[in-house]
């Protein structure tokens, strides 16, 4: 039978062999891997999770269980708008979010939602890679701004702002995947004078800030920009990834009922029953001390990952110094390829990401995405040490 | 600001107000409701599901809250393709199969990796109203066929089949959503042996086959069709809908990977915690007596309708008398239409959903969805009594 496929689909390039690659090496205990984005699973809270669903479910019962409204619970969403006020001192009620199955589904009922084919799109260069495929499917023209140590080059931004009217410009100011980096609090400003007033949204893509383990807390770009800023937000990297419960919050009310009719459409609603087991877990258990556990995990993991990187890599290589979130960057010398790295490292048992796939257009870039966050303090002592070699084989 | 949305959502006729009434009328318990879709809550097994999740946490522990594959929990997949077999003698392999976030999420997969704009498709007349909903996020030239008394009509399939060559033929061909009709062996192999062989896959939609409380199963398209036959299943009928726990079967291979590829862009996987929690019930409960269960509730709700139908209705309305499944289809007098008994029934406390929004073209339809399995039987009395004095006022 001969497949006729969708455009988009004929079209689309979607580094499947990457990403197996990636789960293959994460889900195989021979190999140490710094190639996965996952958070660590001592820093899951299954006791209280059990209470949680135990608690739900000897309340509500079959309400728990029964079709939903699309927008999400409203308790739910009521504890995210006090966060938002809490942490980022921002006013975003529980009216103006949507939950959504993770953030990643946010991305795509955000692209489908805005994009045709040729719209224009700016991201960071490198960006999320899993977020540059949800935008692929909706074929813009993705415009690159370079990120630098203490944000977007704004410089850059302007200079493209002059010719190009782009829908949206997608940033992850606070620990950013691939590159652990953070927006300067000038930065974010200089960002939002530049989109201020301008038909362009933002789209602020914020899983890690509650992770922050030094330092302290910048401001949102809804700061600045308020309904012409969209935040993406999640409970993946703070309750647990395997629920799917993720949020966007829009304040534009035009944009809010396109998003929301779409994902009604899409899939009717996420799951009620986890949703109702977040919010019972964030009403009866002590959210913030579990969060400062998780943090008191990741700093650790990531000074131990730093002590070993300058104890086992050439001098050549510099890398990024997280204060928050679960990645290192690393910049290898100008003619090392970072696929080189990873392929060479996975003949020795240790996965890393090349940064290629996070680039739009560069290919061969000397540069390697390392996770922390999720190997124990031995194997990134180990993996490190091969790392080490493998990189000076191939200087 | 000036909202630049995208061409799908500029022209998608959502039909939001439509839907959100009747939300907002399942909701209101000064209502009596027979205008959605919902499963009797009384059917979830509450107890089983809290023994299920219980257990799943303790002993998979962080294993059930971290991500997991796109595929979906390998042993849920298990189950369905072994309920394929016994329930429906047919070879579907658990790798054949894609966990959804529900039934729903799988149309707008199934739809984004086939349809460009202005492909065909071919759907019955009248079809599932949410299903219609998704297809024209993506733009195509929707064909119908009529759906007759025992399945679509079958020399209008074949007239359009000699001038078009649609992406996809979608059917429901057990108690149809919104009908409640049901093929006959004889119209499922005639639409088998007219698509056998072509270009075209056929969606089988069948989320009711195991509510059947009368007669007995008929083969799926599947059988007669192979890989030319995807198809979609949920728990949500027959398990609990608020879990979001659905899936694609497929067994073209070239297809299949296209459609996990836009899944794994999409949202990176359903909640796995959900899919343990089913899985866990399928392994430790007695899953068939539990729908021989909802079944006996379902046929006395069916047969108290058809009761009350006949007592407080005009004889010049005819119904749908349905073997299983949610619905009954009722046909009013050619004068009558469903909007205004819709409207006119509202006003009294009754809602009902009218015939229109599950065609892709007529309006004024005159006919009635009628839902029977989640009201008391108290209600169906009252509510089809004020239903059948709505009628009369309006003939």
């Amino acid at each position: 039978m001969n497949i006729r496929l969708s455009e988009r689909m004929r079209k689309a390039d979607f580094q499947t062999l990457f990403t197996a690659e990636i789960l293959k090496a994460a889900a195989d205990s021979n190999i140490i891997s710094f190639a996965g984005g996952l958070p660590n699973p001592l820093s899951f809270p299954v006791k209280d999770i059990e209470m949680a669903a135990q608690a739900v479910l000897q309340r509500d019962g079959a309400k728990a269980l029964q079709y939903s409204s699309a927008q999400g619970f409203p308790e739910l969403r009521e504890h995210i708008s006090k966060r938002y006020k809490s942490k980022l001192n921002l006013d975003i009620s529980a009216d103006e979010i949507i939950i959504t199955n993770g953030s990643q589904q946010a991305l795509d009922i955000f692209s489908a939602v805005l994009l045709d084919p040729n719209d224009e799109i700016i991201v960071e260069n490198p960006s999320y890679l899993a977020a540059l495929q949800t935008f692929h499917l909706y074929k813009p023209i993705v415009l690159t701004v370079e990120l630098m140590e203490d944000g977007m080059d704004t410089d850059a931004l302007e200079a493209l702002l002059e010719t190009h009217n782009p829908k949206f410009v997608y940033v992850i100011p606070n620990f950013q995947n691939p590159t652990g980096l953070t927006y300067s609090i000038e930065k974010r400003k200089k960002v939002a004078s530049l989109l201020k007033g301008r038909d362009i949204f933002v789209l602020e893509d914020n899983p890690y800030s509650e992770l922050r383990f030094t330092g302290s807390q910048f401001p949102s770009l809804g700061t600045y920009l308020g309904e012409q800023c969209c935040l993406l937000g999640t409970f993946s990297k703070v309750v647990a990834p395997g629920m799917r419960i993720g949020w966007i919050a829009c304040k534009n009310k035009e944009l809010f009922q396109k998003l929301l009719d779409y994902k009604t459409t899409m899939d009717l609603h996420t799951n009620i029953f986890c949703q109702l087991v977040i919010s019972e877990y964030l009403d009866q258990c002590d959210f913030d001390a579990h969060i400062e556990k998780t943090k008191e995990l990741y700093k650790n993991k990531a000074l131990k990952m730093m002590e070993c990187l300058d104890k086992y890599l050439p001098d050549s290589v510099t890398y990024t110094k997280p204060e928050g979130g679960m990645f290192i960057w690393a910049k290898l010398p100008d003619d090392v390829k970072g696929v080189d790295v990873q392929e060479l490292a996975m003949t020795k048992g240790v996965a890393v990401c090349a940064g290629d796939p996070f680039f739009e257009y560069e290919r061969g870039v000397p540069a390697l995405r390392i996770n922390y966050s999720n190997s124990s303090d031995e194997a990134i002592e180990k993996g490190i040490k091969i790392l080490g070699e493998t990189i000076r084989e191939l200087l």
